[in-house]
């Protein structure tokens, strides 16, 4: 088991690998790198994004808790978050100053380490790198409201809609963590993915049969239960076995310019 | 007016500036270069996908003539196709094997030069830095069937559905050019993009509300008329007048491997 994160430490970024709260700094990325003599104590420093994909897949309604009514999915659910939302651990999720309805969806990340395309369960399960843990703001009107968008291209995508980190955690079962979400501090969201409707592998393997998964590919995995609007002011925090806490606080959209 | 193409020459992979056939090869990309003394022929050379966005943003019902009975947005309806589909110009489409109606949509796309976050039409329209040629391939059943999924993740994103080029235009009005599209030499869509429902800068300066555009992204803009579903071994041309014909031949996928 392994912690990789990546933080900034004056004016310098850097992947370290974290050991009871000592960061040790390697030379290149979790997926290939040299070790180096460099330590920073993990409070002293601001930590990072530890991720940098070329795309984020999502997969909906994965959790029976979750799907309510809905009907339960003969499939893997995807969709696609952008690269510009995603945000640093403690970093702000921007509330947009027209959005009325935004939630928190407390969520597993698979990080992928290889090059997946039309891949066997078996290859899905050794191509997963590690894990994370990951928040997909949904703004709900935008998403399924009376006046919903056509895709969830805003509901899912606005600049900072994506926080993911503390640590990308190696060597853990992405299919028996127990996940938990606080908002203000009150438990709102608590599951085990041992309860996913379809397990990492699953998911990574029926992706890949239709979009090629590039290495630093990462995929939110769906969100347990029911969630909460939140608002400016609120703090939101994603809690993984194994993995530790993502916290974000909701802040308002400077809208001065518009 | 200046025309820039991605190109292969021997093991040597450039961006250049094609006048009449000749390509002028130069340093940097088409945001940022210095001009070379090396030259080729176009005729000599293998065309290549000439933008690398780290995201794709793509307008659906962007033409009257498209909508039918749908009804016609009320703001620009966006979808996001991943990186993973863009394919070369004259590179092979490949139909997935249990693919059953996958039709062409050729369309304008917008290639954006400046970091854009909640621009004015004003600002939207400088950020424009030229244009392309695209097709936004659809499978129509996964997108709408009577078993669609949720989102159109599969539907508009598979690897080679989104064919680009097969240059990048810039001076020339992205809302004034007539667009075909021919299959097997067939003109099957023909329209201009003054008809388009919301103009360029619309599209640019509204995603930009919600999701920070930057210098490289590229923006599909929706497909004008009727689309007709292809097999392997068809033929499909988007032409626009002013940038070129993008030709790509629809494949039937490998499925030795599954």
């Amino acid at each position: 088991m392994t912690r990789f994160v990546r933080y900034r430490s004056g004016g310098r970024v850097a992947f370290g690998i974290d050991e009871n709260g000592v960061l040790s700094e390697i030379d290149g990325t979790p997926f290939g790198y040299k070790t180096t003599s460099v330590q920073h104590k993990l409070s002293d420093v601001t930590l990072l994004c530890p991720v940098a994909p070329s795309k984020i897949l999502a997969v909906g309604r994965n959790f029976k808790s979750h799907v309510a009514d809905r009907g339960q999915p003969k499939r893997p659910e995807i969709f696609y978050k952008p690269v510009s939302c995603l945000q640093d651990p403690e970093g702000p999720i921007v509330h947009p100053h027209d959005a009325t309805d935004l939630h928190h969806e407390g969520e597993l990340v698979l990080v992928i380490g290889k090059r997946v395309h039309r891949a066997s369960k078996e290859e899905a399960k050794g191509a997963i790198f590690g894990v994370t843990c990951g928040n997909d703001l949904s703004e709900r009107q935008w998403q399924m409201g009376p006046d919903k968008d056509l895709q969830w291209w805003r509901a899912k995508g606005c600049d900072t809609f994506g926080p993911v980190g503390p640590a990308i955690v190696t060597g853990i079962d992405p299919d028996n963590l127990q996940l938990t979400v606080r908002l203000n501090g009150e438990v709102v969201q608590s599951q085990s993915t041992a309860d996913f409707i379809f397990d990492s592998a699953t998911m990574v393997s029926f992706a890949s049969q239709y979009v090629t998964i590039e290495p630093g590919d990462i995929i939110f995995t769906g969100t347990p239960g029911v969630t909460r609007a939140m608002k400016p002011g609120y703090t939101v925090e994603v809690e993984i076995e194994g993995i530790g806490v993502l916290r974000n606080k909701v802040v308002a959209e400077d809208n001065s310019k518009a």
